[in-house]
């Protein structure tokens, strides 16, 4: 046992417990850890990326709130999410009949399924679930006009593999593959530790859909604990108004989201972002 | 520069930083240090209790939702509170008159005085401010019945000085000595690495006061990250519904705080958790 951590900023955070695999891809470095208190985890060029026993305090704010609030939901797209979390709370959703995942690199989704099973969980086997490994700027680039009711960004932080998904070409690219009543979602960084990141995401998403707000909630192995996830419609503020009867299928499974807790991420903005976003 | 770390349950956060001070009280081992990131803190028993520049993640939402519900502010009591940011914060609101602070710990007031004097600011020579180093749970039990407007609790865990801040016995008598309309508060651990201690202290709030519920939030150097303040009251939960002129007189000079991100603070109730206080 030794400590795994992750430093930014002159500040670390780290899990006491044992590293299982560390390996370098054609695009990172991949670590999979093994630690006293999450339970299995896996890091991205030494990042906290997720682990067992805290995956959902990632994976439900970044689903629900879109696929509880799209006026449709057949058809949803995730870019990246290797690591199975993000499918497997979409495919919870009856009503979501295609998903596509694209994620970058193939060695996360093979470490992912091996070593952090429970994560996928049965979505690796789901007949409606289709993933490709290649690059998802790419893909959103070449899929038709209006051809997703939901895309869900699950990349890591703008540097290395994922540094494209945070422009505004890729941004005009994902409004143009929604179908109308369409919501988009991307983690968008900590207002504390990625703070003027996290402001140029909501400013810029704003520009491209018309509508885009962050909602807030808690990541402890992320930088600061305190993370965030935006969520942006072409026809008004839609990913705010959860509809009912898909959200009472869901909740009850859940251990952080519920329709309060949505409305509460919404309006926890805290008031100095809240002003600097005013005053674009 | 090194790292001066907490350790809590196989997790550990750390800043970057040089130990300015380090002694042991008859109450504790105070260390002051000065880090990179967030100026200097303060840790007591080795756990962070505050910095220069994340103080206010903890004080604006400890002292705010009270001192914005509660119907008078005349007369308020801080328990604890020896680095002076709860003082600071309160004595903004200029309807206080008279504010009691009692801190069992003299030297953890004198260390905050010399090295963390932006924390306390003019609080320390606030003619409205009055300091008495002594058992606060003593000071509440010979106050006069109905003697205060809002009581607010600022401890540290509850083990070592702070383990009698979150009894019934206390809890009863600070119930006593609060007025009609008045608010108590208590910052209530963090629902992911305190989880039992935090449920078991809105559950016992609840049973004395009649209205209690918790609010969160972010204090990154704290275990988790995320932290909750609960707040009681006897006449209904006015604690939710902010006065809009006291408001907006505070409002303007606060980072995290506003009446917003207080209503969001209160609905943003992790599922499970709301579910766990429901079956009592």
């Amino acid at each position: 046992m030794g400590w795994i951590d992750e430093e930014h900023q002159g500040v670390r955070y780290g899990l006491s417990g044992d590293v299982l695999v560390e390996e370098r891809s054609p695009f990172q470095r991949i670590s999979v850890i093994c630690s006293e208190r999450y339970g299995k985890g896996l890091l991205l060029d030494g990042c906290w990326m997720t682990a067992e026993h805290q995956e959902r305090h990632y994976h439900e704010p970044l689903v629900h709130p879109a696929l509880c609030t799209a006026q449709s939901i057949e058809r949803v797209l995730i870019i990246g999410g290797g690591d199975g979390g993000t499918a497997r709370e979409c495919l919870r959703h009856t009503d979501v009949t295609h998903l596509d995942m694209v994620e970058i690199d193939g060695r996360v989704v093979e470490l992912s399924r091996t070593h952090l099973p429970m994560i996928g969980g049965s979505a690796w086997s789901d007949p409606r679930f289709h993933l490709t490994i290649g690059d998802g700027i790419a893909w959103v680039s070449d899929s038709a006009e209006q051809s997703y009711d939901v895309v869900l960004v699950d990349g890591s932080d703008p540097a290395g593999p994922a540094v494209g998904l945070f422009n505004r070409t890729f941004f005009e690219q994902c409004r143009r593959i929604l179908r109308p009543g369409g919501v988009f979602a991307t983690q968008s960084e900590s207002p504390e530790a990625f703070r003027a990141v996290h402001v140029a995401i909501v400013r810029l998403l704003r520009e491209v859909f018309g509508h885009a707000d962050p909602l807030y909630g808690w990541v402890p192995m992320y930088p600061s604990g305190w993370w965030s996830w935006t969520f942006a419609a072409v026809d008004g503020p839609r990913y705010k108004s959860p509809i009912s009867p898909r959200a009472a299928l869901i909740q009850h499974d859940c251990q952080i989201w519920s329709p309060r807790w949505q409305r509460g991420g919404f309006d926890a903005i805290p008031y100095s972002i809240e002003l600097e976003l005013q005053n674009e």
